[in-house]
């Protein structure tokens, strides 16, 4: 969801005190348009600002959709002054979300030439101030959104293990957490994945394996019995992406989706 | 300037309502370390959320210096719960303006490659929300932040032009701006480059020139008599700054530093 | 977490612009103090409160104590002006999230009759503002704190069954829901339970079911091979409690605990 | 006034990042309904949360009505996804403004059965962040809204007399007062009412006194020559109003009013 | 009360993004001097500026003192970067309060010319986002605050009485304010005066009456038997002041105390 | 820009929690008239005011229009009880900004009776919370709105000249300073005037000198051969203002536009 208060700080930090440039009479109608192939997504937040604006955007493609060049993505009319003072936002917000989505797709494919059902998440390692517009945009792109905050699932991490032991620590968190949320535990050796498993995590997070040391650990936990999923991390890029699919792991979690994916090309035209 | 309601919006997005995983006792210590080389920004804002959260941080390097991996960044010590709260909104948001200074500093020394005082410069094409963080980054990375919003610099742009012809939309602008504000006005084609200058124009901005066009436009404004500046812009990437530095052009400016730079490859480490 | 503008918020609405009752010279000391049993919760919001005022609260008990009338819960020294000011807020949100953990312990304790690990879990059912703070005193009280938000997990609701069947609607959600979100699925009739439960819910919610329906349902749950949590849920009182906890069923949830609360009774006490 | 601010709040903490649940296409109709008989407050709220969604509600009833079961309260319509996102902040707020304007319109009727004009009044002990919204549920319920906040009313207290005795204390503070702010002073000793009245007290709070105390205090206050109305406050319930009703005292106070009432139990159904 | 929130509204405007005139190494010390003779007001939001940017100012004068040119306000210390960042601020907040303290006491000297206790009181023709900050600054200059909002008092006004009459106005009124609040009804005819204080008005407003009007209208309402209060507003300035303090009237409330009081001249000193 | 924040804020501290006094039914028309003559400014405020009120404002004058007694400024209809909410903000921000636009267009008048082209403009001493309103207010009255914020435009203090020499100041910000940011150099001795502006000051503020000084000063600079402009500045009234724009100075800036205008005398009239 984007709040007034959202698009309210946004616009202030791009317009300042008295903007000239822009302060011109008359309306105009405005198109946002793609200049490269990709995915689309953060619409919601563009419609947000010109809405905001009083002017009254119309959506032309979907959230999630392929866009090619020359493809329209939102059209919107209204007083010129408006549609200039929201046009930046818009182009930046909706350029950065895009470039996640397509990312994101891009991984989504590579992960489809070994496996058809290896999910690609992104993780917390999103722009501070926007983890809701880039967690939708992942899920956009094909993506599994992972954990949304630290209160959506536990992640039992290296320190908790160094502390309590493998079990007492997944004991631990198993006490405290809400039936409502998962366990994740992150192992960092190959023969404490099916443990973990065996001790009751609903993901085995594989940390910085190769991908033949995830290979072997998901033939371990899937010898346990319960359900528990894998999930392969640690500087995994859209070229090793294959290399980790082929290795039956359910999960391939990668933040440069969200900390490095360049914008998607997009310009705003008007008149 | 980071404030207070910037850390709070970061945090909460983060934490959300009943954090468990990060709920617990004891004190412990912190360290942000490179894990890649790189130059550092942003650690005002990693120092605002660690006081934020009543921890005491101490800057371990300088906002611009060049880090190696290994290097320490900045030490904290408090309350594990906190540290542990602000660990990732740190990460991201230090990884995220130190990835936009080592891009900036990148095609600076590309541009010093043949030419002593090019600038390089970023542009309003900013993650929304960040615009502060990311220019003082283009700033550590040795770059130049150049028009901070829209009240900072008037930008004269095709559209006015189109109404206005380039002499009337330099005067009408002229007119309204106030003395404290630079005119920065955008051509097309070269021989608009000597006009602008000589209509008042403070930069003359030359988009989407090729480099031999852009040499010609720098001749044919550094015959006016007045002091203008030059300018090259339009998707111009860190491969090509040399032929444009090479123009003698006085600016080039750069969306990508701001919108499209990898973040920088950063841990924390607690214990 | 209880951030700065939470508190300024509710400084702000009772302090008003000009309070002269409290505008006194002079340092006092302060100490919340319970006039009733019960079990404490809240208290990470009455230290934000005095902390923002800038004294220095000591909390005396621990959160989830059960304390007797005569406790002190936090002490706190400063200039009384501020005393006086923070006083007010301190007890009614201490007092209120104190009444909502004193209202989940007496829940727990009534499981605990008939059952040994029965949950006792809230809702969304929160206060506007509150939700965090709520949350955390459910925990306090020993109880579940359940779904924090929409986002955090799925819940399959009647309106979806209607449109998409039940199994339709959990296939619907499966292929949308992260794989760190569970499902919960919401079922009107017993035979409905076990349907669930094999079409994937990773808890069934057994909506406004008699305690012989809860108890015949949680059976049918029980024989299918997955490991399906099961939840009763629909006006159930502290009194009725026993009769669903009886059935072996899961997790007992309940609204009341947030919605209708009554306060604990504190005073804070100066001089 | 409910500001967007507050509605965002309430929305933002109830939605999290990613909400699939109500993720849904189409149009549909709302209509919040009474399951249980009250009387109705907080609809301003209501329609401001839909409103702030763009959708267009109704109101059905006015605030202060009295309701039955099945009663409509404000019907809605547009997209799914946003009345059901909107439905449980709805529901929650309606909810807990009700239950307040329930339970003071039952002690208005319990003060009416032994006298015709005694006034029940709200307190200064509301759920942080909801004062306006309770004070003007008490409002609906038929009470009074009593000091809105510190700035609107002096109260003389206990430890203000302690330190400069009574008689100094009501001069202190009538000198520092605006000539638009009542002074209500607070007397623990029967003896002590008169005292205040002619000492200049607008009103006299009769604290923790019995019925017998009150009626005595009362009767001495009528005696002195000035308009001083006199204020029974100190743990009385809804049940033992009835008793202070008797000793015609001007105005009994609540707290209970608002931190102890529970909801008014209510739906939201759609389709 | 001034908040964070307050604070960093304020520091953001006028900072903007990438401050480099202030961007100095360093520690100095700070002086907040008086350059002319007035009254100090404003001083907590000067030392809350401070704090906010963590520097430990200490004040050397109290609030409603009078001060001489070259008296120091107000002392701080810390980095250069922030004494500089806070002080245009601080001097721009403590000039216009103490502008405003200072024409009050004028106000209240001129009265005191021919009256021994007319008050002098200020209106809510205050500036948008200081209401606070304005009001304890007449306080400040030995005024009276009034009216702090529309909930502390009801004022009745022509346009209630052309609709209803004076005595069903100020009936209606009655019924609904809370037994809290004052009532002040406004009069434009003298002969008005006495009968809105025989029908209950605490006060009664002379609107716009000469000094002859006012003088009767004080006479007429003198000779009620209740104890109600007269107050002269309307164009007043600190000139007129004394024609209307000989009345009798006990309040001259003026518009012009917040709305056009001159900064009283102050400046920064460091090093 | 008005925000929907801004509106907020003003509406909240004026309308407190529960306003009985405008709580009227039915619907009303509203102008906003001009009691005495004066330059408008602020209508953009006056209007954000009343959309957030969902009426809907027609302006009847124009930006820097100016007006008569009896003019009328805006027209508005809606529910009463909103329109009295808006009212007072309304008149308070528009009187206060048209104050300023009209002390403003009395000192560019006061200028122009000697000479054609000096311009008259504001400073950084403006209203906390108001800097956007006042200097739009500002250019509506004819001046310059001069340095918005710290970031807009460089200013070496003689602070930094005291420390490093006046060259060697400004050649330490002409380096850190963008391209797209000028450089004011503030100068107290005559002879040092056309030193600043041979090392590269795009203005040199003349500060605190006397007519006689500043027209020698404008004269050396003159004889520079780049295109600095002057400055006065230092307690210039509009009455001193034709002995300053007699010197041939090319800016007079004046802290006192905003700091000390008194508000423009408005009304509200309904029915």
């Amino acid at each position: 969801m984007i709040t007034d208060a959202d698009v309210e700080q946004w616009l202030r930090e791009d317009v300042g005190h008295h903007d000239v440039t822009n302060d011109v009479p008359g309306d105009t109608e405005g198109r946002l348009v793609a200049k490269e192939p990709g995915t689309v997504a953060g619409l919601d937040a563009a419609r947000a600002v010109f809405s905001y604006l009083d002017c009254d955007p119309t959506l032309r493609v979907g959230v999630g959709d392929p866009i090619e060049p020359g493809d329209v993505l939102l059209e919107v009319a209204g007083p010129a002054r408006k549609l200039l003072r929201g046009e930046r936002v818009a182009v930046n917000i909706v350029g950065h979300a895009s470039g996640i989505a397509t990312k994101t797709a891009a991984a989504v494919d590579a992960a489809r030439t070994v496996a058809d059902d290896t999910v690609i998440a992104g993780t917390r390692k999103t722009t501070p101030g926007l983890r809701g517009v880039e967690k939708r945009a992942v899920a956009a792109g094909g993506g599994d959104t992972h954990r949304l905050d630290l209160s959506h699932m536990v992640m039992v991490k290296d320190n908790h293990v160094a502390e309590m032991g493998l079990e007492g620590a997944i004991s631990h968190f198993s006490d405290r957490a809400s039936f409502a949320t998962k366990l994740d535990v992150e192992v960092e050796h190959v023969e404490d994945a099916p443990r973990a498993a065996e001790f009751g995590a609903d993901i085995v997070l594989l940390d910085n394996m190769t991908p033949d040391e995830t290979e072997r650990a998901v033939e371990l936990v899937a010898g346990t019995d319960g359900e528990t999923l894998t999930e392969a991390s640690g500087s995994i890029t859209v070229d090793t992406v294959p290399h980790y699919a082929g290795t039956g792991v359910d999960i391939i979690s990668m933040g440069s989706l969200t900390h490095s994916a360049p914008t998607l090309d997009l310009s705003f035209r008007t008149g």
